[in-house]
């Protein structure tokens, strides 16, 4: 045994944890891909390392946070953000001790993000301005549906819609606008159950349904209070893994939700220099 | 922190490991499925708990084998036997130093099973009596295939077949006979690679196709080996998972193949207690 992990989810989205203060570890693509094989390895949608700011090599996008959440996706490759990942990251840094205060700043390649870590261990993280930037249309099996536009730092298409978004065939791509989202878009199917709270589900740019996506659910907020009429206020989003709070204001929205850790240990040496 | 685990799979069919020699953990239904969910728990497609046979409860199917396995299916049910399982199981029981010799017994509900821990960390285990039952087919989008029906235990059907078996869509339940095999089959579709070795995908009963089935295995060792006019012999089967070798005599089988245990750690009692 040798090398220490975590593991974590947010609202379903699961994370394998590396502390990793010094950088001292080499996180191949290898190595991601294999930590995240849900046969072979711990299984996970992402790698969060655990470093500290001043360990990262010279370059590296950071602000002066103590600590960087480095986010890697289950194929290997380098992402800026993850907002149900960064609960999961602020929770362990308060749990572990590693911070002694319940509200700090979590550095990534998107720049820190404030954290909140609260008495439930749910944490609410400031996710940065959320804009409707336009109108466009999805389509799933044939049907249309009207949507926003929504740029959360990614983008977003967000179909508020009176059809129930339960019997929606989401295991293909759906069909929109490519000259509008010539990047690709993350495309959310919302309706509303009660008031002030909204039901999603989401099939994510480059991966497909998954069970929760944590901008998804600021740009649904951000949508639906634009459709009331309104630039400000809160929702309740339920996902298939589970629920979050979204506040919108002027340049700024929150989200705030549950962080699990689960288990913590060793992965074998002898595994992680040859993953079998 | 506090329930020991491990986590371990054997060509990809992948178990965590509970340490319970007393038999003193609650492992209720939910637990087992809490634990097997891939996103909410560590995943894997079955539980091993390892208890002393002394400890099982009255009446439990059992030998005289100091360790038993207790393997549950990831729903949660009860399940007698797991070839792969029972490598990974035999491999942690000397690494941990629970015996100190490489070859013993490990107990099952479907009685004791001799391994023996090779120098490599592979296990062979004997799997009992396969036999040649009869012929059946079954049919994958409306092309019908020979086989013959084994039973090592439990029912398969195994069609060697010329047709490159990479190009099956096994997503969907193959049809087979349901008058020979009213409580459902094993359907195993193989290609014959090179002397003496196989290729082969598999579609459990009940499961779905998945990366290896050591009974499957074995099964299509004993059918290649009867179409080839010999009761005896020697095949290694190559699975989406990896690669095993098996031996087949007059009223016994033997299974060889890997057995990586990959991490160990605890659970979080909490966690455990109301698994979220």
């Amino acid at each position: 045994m040798g090398i220490a992990f975590l593991k974590g989810h947010g609202t379903q989205n699961d994370f394998v944890l590396l502390p990793d203060p010094d950088g001292s570890l080499e996180l191949t693509a290898e190595r991601v891909q294999a930590l995240c094989d849900r046969r072979r390895g711990l299984g996970a949608d992402g790698v969060l390392r655990v470093m500290r700011t001043a360990a990262l090599e010279p370059g590296t996008a950071a602000d002066d946070s103590e600590w960087f959440m480095d986010y890697r996706n289950a194929d290997g490759s380098i992402a800026e953000m993850c907002g149900n990942g960064v609960r999961v990251f602020a929770r362990y840094l308060l749990d572990a001790g590693l911070v002694n205060t319940a509200e700090f700043v979590v550095g990534s390649r998107a720049g820190g993000r404030p954290v909140t870590v609260h008495a439930d261990r749910s944490v609410t993280v400031a996710m940065g301005p959320g804009a409707v930037t336009g109108e466009s249309t999805a389509s799933v099996a044939g049907v249309t549906y009207a949507g926003l536009a929504v740029d959360v730092g990614n983008p977003h298409l967000v179909s508020v819609t009176d059809t129930d978004i339960a019997g929606l065939d989401l295991s293909r791509q759906p069909d929109f606008d490519q000259q509008v989202f010539p990047h690709g878009v993350n495309l959310e199917f919302v309706n509303r159950i009660d008031d002030g709270a909204l039901r999603m589900r989401v099939h994510e740019r480059g991966v497909g349904e998954t069970r929760s996506c944590g901008t998804g659910t600021v740009a649904a907020a951000v949508a639906d209070l634009r459709l009331a009429g309104e630039s400000a206020g809160k929702r309740t989003v339920h996902v298939p893994g589970g629920m979050v709070t979204v506040t919108v204001d002027e340049g700024e929205t929150t989200l705030t939700g549950p962080a699990v850790i689960l288990a913590g240990g060793e992965l074998d040496s002898a595994w992680w220099d040859s993953p079998a």
